[in-house]
């Protein structure tokens, strides 16, 4: 089988994975606000999957040196070439769940 | 954040799924045909797996009464309905992964 499907699918198939992209197509957010967006899942979990998906260049960590510094997330181009994925998941999580 | 959402990458995010969906998107196929084309998933997973995709009701599996007796498993139309979904996620990994 391919192994570049097998790759993209073990990103997108860990648990927030897609809801954390799918709040930053919206936009650059700071962790506060993303954890705002999906409040069930625990500071550790969105720290970890931040970390995976910046070591995946998925997400890019920007930090402006203001006072006090604000850190802020957005999709990389990889990242943002998720939408037809997160969006088609949609459609059919709408459709059938 | 949506529920649907998440219902959907639940069982999308497992390991094999996707590759399983694939396979079955080319027609009816019989265990061992699957199995074929996913060489390094065992028969416990591969069995699991359609465990589970039939009771979501994404694949059906139908019994020939044939001598020997021929199994099939086959998408159902909330599993064909995932068509988009693989392609996308296909797309993204061929240029990304």
């Amino acid at each position: 089988m391919c192994p570049k499907y097998e790759c993209a699918t073990e990103m997108l198939g860990k648990k927030w994975t897609g809801l954390i992209i799918r709040v930053l197509l919206g936009g650059p957010k700071r962790f506060k606000e993303i954890k705002e967006q999906i409040p069930e899942m625990s500071d550790k979990m969105l720290t970890d999957r931040m970390k995976e998906l910046e070591h995946a260049d998925i997400i890019k960590r920007s930090v402006y040196p203001e006072m006090p510094v604000r850190i802020e997330y957005e999709l990389t181009e990889k990242g943002r070439g998720l939408e037809p994925v997160i969006r088609s998941i949609q459609d059919w999580g709408e459709h059938w769940c």
